[in-house]
C-alpha cells in the first residue's frame, strides 16, 4: 500500500529512536511507582539546567492534560484566563480549562498572527470589572509557537508578562511546540519563558518525537501548591510514571529537541517558500497557513495529499504541518506542487 | 436626612405593596415545606395562562440562580452557551454559569444595542468546530429587555431562535426586566417568548417590585428533566416556598407586573427625551444609557444623583435606571439638569 | 376546612409576626443593592454582640447554601468533610457540599443520638491516609442540635474541636435548630460555638419564624477569604439584601429567637413526655422521635395527626416536630393520643 | 547495587517485553491521531471478540481516568455511587469519582473480604431516601479482583447487578487485576462480566504487563453517550492513541494477559502458603494480606524485603504483592523468611 503524503498534524508523527531507546533502557526491575523513580526524581535538575533556574517539573502524558492543570493552578473557579481566541486551550480542548479549574471561564482577544500583545491584554483587562459580580482575572495563556505557526520574540512575552503581573494575573505558556519556536528563534529556552517573566509552562515532547510526554514546569515555584493532588485526582499521575520521565530526560538530554524541531521547521520553510504569497503567516515553526481556495485544496488532494482546512468554512484557507519524521520526497514533491499551482 | 437621588439599578427599589400583601396573606397555617404548598401547586396553572400555554415554572429568589439554572438545564459541562458580549450573564454573575453547568463556557458575540441577531449567531456557530475537540454547542441566552435598555421585538427573538433550533441548540431568555420589555411593545407575554421559539425564560420580578422572587419557565416542558435536582443541590429551593410563590402569583395576578413597568418605563422616556442627542441606545425599557462626559457627570453628582458609570473608563457613559417606585420629583429634577447641562 | 395537625418539621411553620414587621419597617426608599445597605452592614455587629466575639457573618436565603458555603470555604476540591452519618449535609442536600466544593467527598461517622464525638473522629482520622492518593481531610461538620433532635454540650463540641484542629481540619456547626439547642442547654450562644472552637456556624433562622433567613457566622475570620464571590456565583446574594438581613436582626435583637425557641421546645418536652418509654433519643429543641410502630403510626394518622417515618422502612419509627406555632391544642391532642396508646 | 526484594504493587513492575514489541511494531509511517488509527480501529472488534460480545472500548492511560470517566458516564453530578469501604475509588484516587462526575458522593459499604453482597448492597439501598433532597442512587461499582486480593464468584457478580438493576442502577467493574482474578477463578471473562450484568468494566493492563494503557468497555453500549467527549475535555483522549491501543490489543491477542497473571498468582499463592494462619484474606489473585504484628514486619525490612503496611496503623497488617516479573528468587527468599518467623 502506497503511504499517504500526510500533512495533518505533527500529531501523526512516529516515536523518535531515542525515545523508543530511553523507554526500553528504563524498563528493568521494580521500582516504586506514581514518581518516586530514579528517572521522575531528575526531572526538576535536568529540567532546571535546561532552562537556566531552578523549576519544578511534573510530568504528564497529554498536551490538554498540561495545559488545564496548570491553568487549574493559576485560577479559581470563578476566575478568567485570558488567552488569543484562536487558542488551542480555546478551540481544541473540549473546555477542559473549565472542567479542570472547576468553571473558569476563558476571556478571548483578537491579535494578528496567534498572538496576544501586551496592549491588547491591557484593553481587554482595562474593560473588565473586578467586582463581586464578574469573573476575577487570574491567568493569562499564550502559546509558543503560536496557533498559527508563528514564534514570540523575548521582547512580546515580557510585554504580555508586564501587563500581566502588575494586575496580579500568572502567566502560563503553552508550549506544545515549544521546541520548534526556541529552535527557530535561535535564542535560549529561558529567554522566552522565565525571563520574560512566564510563570509557568507546558512543555512538549509529544509532537517533536515523544511518544506521549509533556512537563508541567513551573518557573514560579511558589504556585506549585496543590499541583499534585490535582494532577492524581484527575487521574493524571501515571503509576508506571518512570516511563514518561525517561521520554522527557531523553528528550531534553539528548539534543533531540532540537534536532527534530530543526528538520520540522526546515521542512516547513521550504513550504511555506513554495507557497508564495499565499502564505497567510510567517513560518516561524513547523506549521504553514495558506490561502489555496476550495479549487486548489481539492487539487493537492486529488495528488494524494492530506491536510486540514482552516479558517471559516469557505475561506479556502488550509493548514500544512512537517513533523520531524515527515517523508522529505513527500515535502518536495508539496513544494512543486504548490509552485505548480 | 434628606434622600439621595438614587438612579443606580432598579435592585435598589423597595417591595410594592401588593407584594408584601402577598406574603402577609401566605403566612397563616403550619403548610408542607419546599414547594408542596398551594401558591406553588398553582404557579404552573398561573403562569401558564400569563404566557398563553402551558408551562413547567420553577420559583427562585435570584435572577442568578434562575439564569444559571436555566442554563444548566440547556447545557452540558463541555457545552457553549451563546451570549452577547454585554449580557449578565458573561459579566455579573462571576462566572455562575460555569459552575452550575460543570464547566460550559459563554461564546461571546458582539451585536448593537445589545442585542444578538440571527446572522450574527449563525456566523458565530459557522465558525465553532462540532469535533471532539470542541466545546459543543448547546444553548444561546438572550436577554429581554437587554443590559442595553432596548427590547428585541417578536421577529428578532424568532430569528435567533430559528438559527438556533435550526442546528440544535435551545434558547434562554434572561427575563429580569420582561415586564418592561413587553410593556414597551405592547405585545403578549406570549409573542415574545413561546411563539417566537424561547425554550425556557428566566422571569424576573424582584427588579419590578417583588422582594426576590424569580420564576424560570419552562416552555418546552422535555428540557424540565432533571431541574429540580439541580435546584436542590444549589440550595435554591425554599424550605418555606409559599413565600416566593405567592409573590411570584401576586406579581402576575393584579396585574402590578404591568402598571410598575409601565411606570418605570415612562419616567425612563422622559429621561431619554431629556438627554437627548445624548442617548446611546434607544430607551426601550427602564434603563437610560447616555454619554455624559466626566464633567457632566461629575456636575450631576455634585447636584446629588447617583448612578453608575458605563463602558470604557474614559468613555464618559453613565446608566441612569428608573424603578417603579422612583420619586416623580428626582426624575423631574435630573430631567431638568439633563436639559440644562 | 378543618387544618391538619401538622407535625411535620418546622419549615412548615409560618413567619414569625416580628419578622414580618422588620420586612416591613425596611420597606421604604431606594437602597443600594447586594449588601450596601443599612441593614446589612449591621450584621457583623449584630451578630457579634449576640456571639460575644467579632465575627463576619454574610446572609443567605436557605440552610442548604449557608450550610455548603461555609463548607467550600473550608474544604478544597479533593477534601474529606467529615460528619454523622445522619447529618443533614449527608442525607437533605442532594449532594450540595459536592456541588459547592467541586467535589469534596463526605466521611461518614456512626456515633449515639446524632452526634460526633472526639474519640470517634480521631478514630476516623487514623484510618484515613493522607498521601497523594486520598482525598485530604479538610473539615467537620456537626449539628447543633443534631438531627435527632439533641444538643451537644459545650463539652462535646470542644472534644471534637480539639480533635479536628489537632489534625489541621476546621469545624463547620449546622446551626439549623441552633437556637432550641442553646435554649434548651442555658448556655450563652458563644459557649457551644467559639468558644468552643467552632470555626464557621449556620446560623438559622427560618426554622425558627423567620422567612427565610440563614447567616453563615466566621468566628476564625481569616477563613473568610473568597467567600463572597463563591456566594455570589451561586446566585445566593441576593439584590434586595436589606430583607433578608432585617430578618436576621429582628430575630436576634428582639429576642425571638429564645422566645419561639422555649416555645418549640417546650411543646417537644410534652410530646415527649407522652411518648414515654417509646422515646428513642433524649428531646432537647424541638423534635421528638418515637418508636411507635406502624399500627401506632396508622391509628394517629387516622386522628389526623401528620408526620415523617423515620428511621429504615420497617423499623415503626416516627419524627414528630414541634414548630414555634404550633397549635397548642393539636399538641394537646397528640399527647393525648400518646398517651392513650 | 543489589536490588530491592520489593513486594510493594504490581505498579512496579517493568513493561513486558510482548508490550514493548508492539509499541515498536506500530512506530511506523505517520497515522491520524487521536484514535483514527488502525490499532485503535480495532479495539471494539478485539476486546469484543476477547470478552464474546459486542463492546464499546475506549483506551486510556491510567486506572484512575478509567474509573472516573466510567463513573461519570454512569452518575450524574448529584449522583450517589455504592462500592466497598476499602475500593480504590474511594480510598486510593483522591476524590476522581467526584471530579469527573462533577460532584457525586460514594456512598460505602462494609464488606468480608473486600466484597459487596447483593444482600449487603439492598440493604444500603433500602435506606436510601429518593426525595429531591437526597444524592440519588445510580451505580454500582466493583473491583475484581477485590483490593484485599480476593476474587468474585460469577454468582457474586450476578447477585450485586440485579439488585443494582431492579433498582435502576448501573455496575461498574474496576478491573485493575481484572486478569489475576479471571486467571484464578478460571472462567471465560465474559462469565464475571456482562453474563453477570456488568455494564461498564475498567480492563487494566498496566499492572499486568503493560506500560500504561487501560480500556474503558462499555458491554452496555447505550451507556457510551457523551463518553467521548467527557474522555477528552479530561485530557484522557491520547494524540498518539496508536501506542495504547497497541499494548491492549497485544495484551488480549498474545495471551500475556493470561500468562503474567498465572504466574503473579503462582508466586502469591506460595507467599499466601508460606503465611499460614496469619493470612486475612484468601489468595485469590497476586495480593496477599498478613497479619505479621509490628515486629515480624520489621524483621522482613531488616532482612531487605520491602512491602506496605496495611489496615489501621497498629493492625501489625501488611500487603505483599507479587508482579508479573517478579524475581522468583526474591519471592522463595520471602517464603522462607515467612516460614522461619
Amino acid at each position: 500500500m502506497k503511504q499517504s503524503k500526510r500533512f495533518f498534524s505533527d500529531n501523526t508523527a512516529s516515536v523518535c529512536p531515542e525515545i523508543l531507546e530511553a523507554i526500553g533502557a528504563a524498563n528493568h526491575d521494580l521500582v516504586v511507582a506514581y514518581g518516586d523513580d530514579p528517572w521522575t526524581q531528575r526531572l526538576d535538575e535536568v529540567l532546571g539546567a535546561f532552562f537556566g533556574t531552578q523549576v519544578r517539573a511534573f510530568a504528564v502524558a497529554t498536551g490538554t492534560a498540561a495545559n488545564s492543570l496548570a491553568l487549574a493552578a493559576l485560577s479559581p473557579p470563578y476566575g478568567a484566563i485570558y488567552c488569543h481566541h484562536e487558542a488551542h486551550i480555546a478551540c481544541d480542548e473540549c473546555g477542559a480549562p473549565g472542567f479542570f479549574s472547576g468553571g473558569a471561564q476563558l476571556a478571548l482577544i483578537e491579535g494578528a498572527d496567534g498572538k496576544l500583545t501586551g496592549a491588547a491584554l491591557a484593553a481587554a483587562l482595562d474593560g473588565q470589572s473586578v467586582s463581586v459580580h464578574s469573573v476575577q482575572p487570574a491567568a493569562v495563556s499564550i502559546s509558543q509557537a503560536t496557533e498559527l505557526g508563528t514564534a514570540y520574540r523575548p521582547g512580546e512575552v515580557a510585554a504580555v508578562c508586564e501587563v500581566a503581573h502588575a494586575r496580579g494575573l500568572h502567566v502560563h505558556m503553552d508550549g506544545a511546540r515549544f521546541a520548534n519556536a526556541v529552535t527557530y528563534l535561535g535564542c535560549h529556552p529561558g529567554d522566552v519563558t522565565w525571563r520574560a517573566g512566564v510563570d509557568v509552562l507546558s512543555f512538549g515532547a509529544t509532537k517533536n518525537g515523544a511518544l506521549g510526554a509533556e512537563a508541567v514546569v513551573f518557573f514560579n515555584r511558589g504556585l506549585v501548591r496543590d499541583f499534585e493532588l490535582r494532577r492524581k485526582r484527575a487521574g493524571h499521575l501515571l503509576s508506571k510514571s518512570r516511563f514518561v520521565s525517561a521520554q522527557l530526560l531523553a528528550y531534553v538530554e539528548s539534543g533531540i529537541w532540537r534536532r527534530n524541531a530543526e528538520r520540522a521547521n526546515a521542512l516547513a520553510r521550504s513550504l511555506g517558500e513554495a507557497a508564495g504569497e499565499r502564505l497567510l503567516h510567517p513560518v516561524e515553526g513547523n506549521e504553514v497557513f495558506i490561502k489555496l481556495g476550495d479549487a486548489g485544496k481539492a487539487s493537492l488532494r486529488a495528488a494524494g495529499f492530506e491536510f486540514y482546512d482552516w479558517g471559516p468554512p469557505a475561506s479556502g484557507e488550509a493548514r500544512l504541518v512537517a513533523s520531524w519524521d515527515q517523508d522529505e520526497h513527500h515535502v518536495q514533491a508539496l513544494c512543486a506542487a504548490l509552485t505548480a499551482s
